[in-house]
């Protein structure tokens, strides 16, 4: 019945979002929506000026929200990253702004009659989840997070510069929150045929050196361009394309987790019905530990801000 | 020996070029170069944190004119759109920034002993184009401006609108100045199997409003978003990607035509000796002479922006 | 909701646009249904072996009639082509096998309660297609052959080679029977910015010799390894995606035009509702003749299998 | 420089390879070689044939060994499966007649002046990678098999199967010949986050069913259709791109190991030097055995083979 994607928020992430569906014909269909009218509609523009030198064709919608209703998957973009520029980085000072704005979103995707999974990159992105799943009232397995397949591409984008080897030939995982609680699994992390931490003795790797730079590798690319844009696109896209291809693929992505009580980010089998079937991880205790730090954290900021 | 490209200029339009290039693996090695550094090092991080999340591998290195040696194909994507804030949303605003600009870019590229095609994104392109011929001593047909391959996709693009058809399914040119003084030469545009002037009688299109609508629909982009990306980032790839596949294409690019003394845009066939052979078109009296002025418009604007 | 695709007959054919289709990852799901079972079940444990090493997931089905009920493009690649091997290269020697075939395919795919677009390639095609659109009941306008489309590309990359350009710079269509009495319309071929009649006095072409050449080019192919594969292949594939992605492009394509009362290759713009619209040509007498001719062949014939 | 492939052997595999190449725009230069002259030209034919409808454009070239002096990559698909048709389906009674056809084609490489990279298909491929180095005097990194890169997707495959996940989602190796003495070493199969021998235990899965099915994959396919195609292209093709992008991707493929002192397949980090450096697996005693004997039956029979 052909693909319609869906792309909330036409900021840097969105952009980069929709320029890489429309680009690769992964949709038939593209819902364009952002608050800023004139904004959406130049990209929408922009985009059909590219098109006459592109392969395929998409069909592109602006700013209808009763064009949801039968969306396979929105991609909400929403955000406003100058809110990051904070001494601690933390993507939580983005919440007073983005849960307003998505409480808002969600009920008119509600009102839409959407039925399909939504895939939040808003940040907080574990708590902006959660909110899109209540406020939505789909089920909870049909919103799902970008969370840190994010994080752990950067992981492995760190671990694999050390190494001189291409970042796919890195295995393993971020956990916990998108933001500053989260960890890298150590004893997830295998690489050339091995557990990272034989390769870290043998080649003398600072794994926390290397754990601080993923869960960092986004305020470097912040500072440097005063927004992310590319790899966490890249994530939501392809996290969206998990889903239209039904491919059940493992992915560490923010899911909702009922031992924690939070979305947190843990490896999931993702498809068409969203999260498909959980993992169940063998994390040492220190994993373990820091996991619980960091759905707490993920909880009582949840709770602060349900208060304010 | 594998595809070498570089991206000189990493504002949205060198972006959306990288970007384009690395999520499709267009490229082998890609050369990033951009004045600030900060930004260029943060938007190679972003494509290798994208990744690990992507099929192709790309290597990346940034602001290293010496690896442009054995570039096949250099993008130019400088330039400060902002300076396009003008009454007539005059490229030509442009010129005395970029032309410093890429005079500086220019004599580095030809130190580093770079052989291939440049491309050139920067506005006023033509006369652009032309500096980077004349600063690197480049065959005139290896330097190669996007010109009006992006105002032909926009006119293709308001006149599939008006008849509710596939952009591809129009053909024909924009000719001239990628500016103002540019023109659809509707005696080359064929649609539904007709003349457009055909289909114009039956079906009562006004050419003379999609003539302005292609002309003037980057500064709609423009207007909306304060900069104009994927359509001419998506021509500027296809047109390196022409040159690396010497696929011998008819595209319309701003090449130097000796009729007129200048690079204007003009259909041309397009391989990797850059341009190999120079159509030559049945033009209308009346489209000869809008050529003829804004042949010398350029020509003008360019003497002198050279007197100052 | 997806993309469904489904191919009956994996021959050379059928083998050849799966491989793309599930290369690509043009498609969610992938229906495939041949006769053959063993073979059938081989391809398709073949391309899930193949699926490791590709980006993109598909989820194949094998020899389910059922799962045809909410396809969005069916191509049928049945068909015997060594039937063609006689002195004219008739294709209508298929006849008599492809028809009893398509005959019992098609009154499985109405039993399925297939509600969308046929994609035809079985020959000859033009007269398979009336049959899968009178055997199915289906809207003539959801039953495509892909006719011409492929000899259109072979008379483009037969111009293209004589004028050592891309043969994507060549415009222009076969238009009649996918067969022996097609002819190549060269009032509608334009190339380097002219007619090709000028192009062709200029440069000394002998039109004749390409019409044959673009004619013949299968019986090369199939003189050559017995079959032919990729080009028809490529040809519904693009069909199909045009179909689903509503693309609205103008191809020549077997779709049946009411003057002539058969299905036969002429210009239409084709989207998710099959022939969406049918061009007018302005054919010229000559032209004109030709495709009457053709047509009164398909008709001759058609009405002689029936008869037998 | 652009990218520039070859492909020797224009059967079942050399044609799946081809179409993929052409079809993706993988290369720029694609030169296609074959003994049966009518075949490869055929097959050159029908892929131009497709080029009108695909968005990139691919120069071919047929059977001119001197092109491949500057070729990045040769993937050999030269064999004749016919011969595999024997009780114990042993792909070493290819070997009288394959090693005959490649030594002749690799003194013709060696004659060239080719200095790229090999990528051997042909079967039995340990050996006859071994045979391309030896008469190409190649350095050994220079020549790699495709070996259990298929094998490795084919145990992937039979595992996802059994898991009802994507086959991407499980890590892990075959090793040894590509042939029957190989074998799935369990202890570096992880899915679902676990070893497999862990989610074994657990979901009752019968492993040595597992290595048998992905051992015989191969057959099963070769019995339903009597050749196999699209996962091995797939995979030469997959390695062809790693080398050209020298992505220095891990995989499994057949290098030549010192302490066995023969070609077979082990893990090995890829790119454009070729094998850059080789992995050292913690094998189980058991799995250190099978292999011993798989290179022991490797080293025999290519013994025997000279002695004749």
């Amino acid at each position: 019945m052909s693909r319609k994607l869906a792309v909330i928020g036409l900021g840097h992430v969105g952009d980069a979002a929709a320029h890489y569906i429309v680009a690769n014909g992964f949709a038939d269909d593209l819902v364009l929506i952002d608050p800023n009218e004139g904004k959406v509609v130049a990209d929408a523009i922009d985009l059909q000026d590219a098109m006459p030198n592109l392969p395929f064709h998409t069909n592109i919608t602006v700013n209808d929200y009763s064009a949801l209703k039968d969306a396979d998957v929105i991609i909400s973009a929403l955000g406003d990253i100058k809110l990051q520029d904070n001494p601690n980085n933390d993507r939580f000072a983005e919440l007073p702004f983005t849960s307003a704005q998505v409480k808002d979103v969600a009920a008119k995707i509600k009102a839409s009659g959407f039925n399909g999974i939504i895939v939040a990159i808003t940040n907080p992105v574990d708590v902006i989840t959660s909110i899109y799943q209540s406020v939505t009232g789909l089920p909870k397995k049909h919103v799902i997070g970008t969370g840190t397949l994010l994080d752990s591409a950067r992981m492995k984008h760190a671990v694999a510069d050390e190494l001189h080897i291409d970042s796919r030939s890195v295995a393993g995982y971020n956990l916990g929150e998108h933001g500053n609680s989260q960890f890298t699994a150590w004893s997830t992390v295998r690489v050339l045929g091995h557990p990272i931490s034989e390769v870290a003795k043998e080649k003398n790797l600072d794994l926390e050196k290397l754990d601080k730079q993923a869960r960092e590798g986004g305020f470097k690319v912040f500072q440097g361009k005063k927004y992310t844009s590319f790899g966490v696109a890249t994530a939501a896209v392809r996290l969206a394309n998990t889903v239209l291809n039904n491919a059940l693929t493992e992915l560490p992505v923010s899911n909702f987790r009922e031992e924690y009580g939070v979305y947190l980010s843990y490896p999931a089998i993702v498809g068409r019905d969203g999260i498909v079937e959980q993992i169940q991880l063998d994390l040492t205790e220190d994993e373990l530990k820091k996991l619980q730090v960091s759905a707490d954290y993920i909880k009582t900021k949840f709770a602060e801000s349900l208060a304010k």
